[in-house]
């Protein structure tokens, strides 16, 4: 096609590649979402709709991009790993951050009405993104532990304080009663005080949404046949929401759900098998070892 | 608040500023709108609602970042230009370009229905973005002129390629028929085969989209009186519909009205008095002089 | 040549390069050079010797790198500008600091007994460098201005001081002498009690050396007769040192030097006329006008 | 100081930090040392003269950065690891690999006369250097392979190439006697042709120099006595030359030394305790696990 002399500014888009042979962690952030929680009337001190949302956008991304092979979401932000040796995009850091970010934002409004029928989005939210590069295993889950040490303690003092409105106190005088008290004092507050025993809150609430595929049992795969094809489809809504965990309803259910099931041992799990697995969201302990033990493929 | 022992994690972040006192180009592209398009029946060569939704995205984003002074939108890509000396987000590259990429998509999806409303969105599309520098403004002209150099020689090709499927051929056969024509021929064929006068083709389809801040006109400004507060409110739906350009209907009336219409002098025309004009989409000749003649706040 | 199977850690090399169309100023700094001006016992408050040495060097550079079109020294640093729209080495960031930084450190080193033939160099001195990306011909001007404005409220600065210690002050208390003067004060106790007049000190102090070459006078181009062959050779360092001004032994030499050449009228200038000119070492005003006028091919 | 209204200019200095936690590998290059080496006569196909001057300016280095805890040198180039966790100039990309190269540059021209006494400097040469991050151990190892492998195909080319010509080829005839050979064939055409036994060649040449800090001997540090302070002095070139290692006048003699002496068990070394070590001239293979093995530190 005809080219113009106009097209020299091409130039000027210039590379920005990622460093090859490290993790990408790209995590996203609402903008503006105090306001945003407030017009739609979200619940305090959490609101589960628009937590599965958050969920439902996030395995939407997950569901695309192959290569993101684990995700972690709390409040209104979400984090992205991306495989160690991904080549999406050619790792070219604009165009991962951006397209995450987009499709995230758009599966959230899209899919809106499906957790919150009754309150109509009054104007487009939006999120920004960010990518941050880690060079090894020990950063991976020392950032994934991060994010949900910040939960925890986000999550004890909402908790508290909400308690202490709900029970009558200003906003104002609520963060004063709360100023200077540790994790201890907190939930003795809330034990005394309100009769919640915090431990028995929902995991969802205290630990995060983990998002993961589960990796194929064994006895599905016949060495002897060969390997299924993958069917590259679009997932439909109807595909996404199915699988969407609902253990929730039970405080702890899924640690519950944890300790039933057999855990599968690690070695024998062999490298990327859990790509093509089904996305789950799961409310575990991702600070401790079993988590990436029993998920081997993750720090690959 | 409690640090944790993880929180070392940050130190990753590092900082990504764009040079000061540079023009910055945001420009987003639709991923996979091939399909996209396919999927929602959009129209052939040029689906107007489709271009309209597209409008209405960017005026929210304009609407939101009053730096973004310009944008320029065709198919499934708009270009934002921010003023030479915004501060947004401390120039903070990652941080501009999803928070915009994520509005637009945002906007896009929430205002499907306004122009699509017989056509479900069937999953939600996404968008990728990247900013670019551009010291002076020259390579801003330039590549405002560069965006629309390129709608002009796709629109002609689009036009002749469909006017030849919608006249029977296969779309290879259409692909063969204007291998190394020149756009004399294209406009002929359109001519002699099809009766279509290209030129009169609607404006919006020819030149791209332009959304811009209409300045206030001097009479408005009471010199005596005090400038009336700018009342940064959330522009309603409505708000940002009203306002929209539909003088589309009639080819080339966007142009027809720039005749008509007395001219501002340049050189009246305070710096940034456009900031907080109303948002309007025109569709003019974006490389000649007058457009950036008649509003020189965009380069200052 | 055959490849290795480790050839892949070359991937890790990412690309720097500069954005086009802008100018780059590569700075270049001693490191530890107080120490290493004791070391050689340079002499206070300038050693004229010192500063020779660096404008050799800067000659150097300029003599290899002709897409360096000026540079700037004082003290123990020096600034280079290459021309906007320099292609050198594709304009790769690390390349372009790098071998501007070891030439001029390698010159330093060779050159050291052309100055400081009684001084024998003790150990290897080093600088650092960085690059800089401007925008605009204003920010470029701006930028020598500010260096040059260091220039003299560090020179006015360490004239006083020096002369406050040779007339019998501790460090400590010329230092305490001179807390909270402006220039004013510092000037009037330099006239008064050691009958110093500052504007008197040679230029080269007070203004710091600029590297420019000069335009061939318009009078040697015979429009009739081809242009001669520029020869590409490397300079020898005779050369080098031969066409070093040493008009500084009287004060402001340089300056009654301009005022009685005539003046070049920019408009006939053509560009890059300059570019094979002879390279001298001025000790002028770079903040007016009058020095950019006169180089036109400088700022395009 | 007082501030000039010139000051803004600063802003344009961006920042640019090396990611934490990464391995940081600087390169530096000759420039134009094919014509360098020409015009002082240096011997085909390897000047031990050259090498050595090499090797004690990448000692003057690893001198002054205690952080550059490995470097590897062949020809004209020479490569510098520094310490995964340096806080270096806060890892600032720029000042280190310019300081770095400044400092190598500055130390081959300073140190010239002590291999080249007879062979006066004709111009001052330089180097380009540039960063690469590595974020794993592998990829460490692997780099300082690729250049090892890189040293062995080289020298086994050069040295049948001059073998050939030194024999009465032309160097076009040379080059084309060892087209399309592989080692196998260069090394038999050495020893059937030339008498030339490629393995014993001295070691210096096949393998290229490795400076690394020699361990303390663990039976010089009395575990009852206090640490021995370091002096934190400027070697003088007598301390950096006078422990350049010269066994290489025989071949191999290095390989010998390495099998007769005792091998440090990795295990007792303690952390960096290499750090205050000797700088040592070595060269051994640095392919194989030993190497690093026996140093435990480099790679923590």
């Amino acid at each position: 096609m005809a080219k113009s002399r106009f097209e020299y500014v091409r130039n000027y888009e210039l590379p920005d590649p990622l460093i090859p042979g490290t993790f990408i962690v790209v995590r996203i952030d609402g903008r503006g979402f105090h306001k945003f929680s407030d017009a739609h009337q979200f619940r305090k001190p959490n609101d589960k709709r628009a937590l599965d949302l958050m969920d439902l956008a996030a395995k939407t991304v997950m569901n695309e991009y192959k290569d993101v092979i684990l995700a972690f979401g709390e409040s209104d932000e979400y984090s992205f790993l991306l495989r160690r040796n991904t080549k999406l995009y050619n790792r070219r850091r604009s165009k991962i951050t951006s397209s995450i970010v987009s499709l995230f934002t758009s599966a959230y409004v899209f899919h809106w009405s499906v957790y919150l029928p009754n309150t109509p989005l009054q104007y487009p939210p939006s999120f920004d993104s960010r990518a941050v590069i880690y060079p090894t295993e020990k950063e991976v889950r020392d950032y994934f532990a991060w994010r949900q040490a910040d939960t925890h303690i986000n999550n004890l003092y909402n908790t508290a304080f909400w308690a202490l409105v709900q029970g009558g106190q200003t906003t104002t005088e609520a963060n004063k009663t709360l100023q200077g008290t540790d994790s201890k004092d907190k939930n003795e507050l809330l034990f005394s005080k309100y009769n919640i025993n915090y431990n028995n809150l929902p995991a969802m609430y205290r630990k995060g949404s983990i998002c993961v595929r589960q990796p194929l049992p064994m006895s599905t795969v016949d060495p002897l046949s060969p390997t299924p094809p993958v069917t590259q489809r679009l997932a439909t809504t109807a595909d996404i929401i199915a699988d969407h965990d609902s253990s929730l309803d039970q405080p702890n259910a899924q640690l519950a759900n944890d300790e039933q099931k057999p855990i599968k041992k690690p070695k024998k799990v062999k490298p990327y098998e859990g790509i093509d697995g089904e996305l789950v969201i799961v409310y575990e302990d991702i600070i401790k070892d079993q988590f990436w033990n029993e998920r081997p493929w993750l720090l690959l």
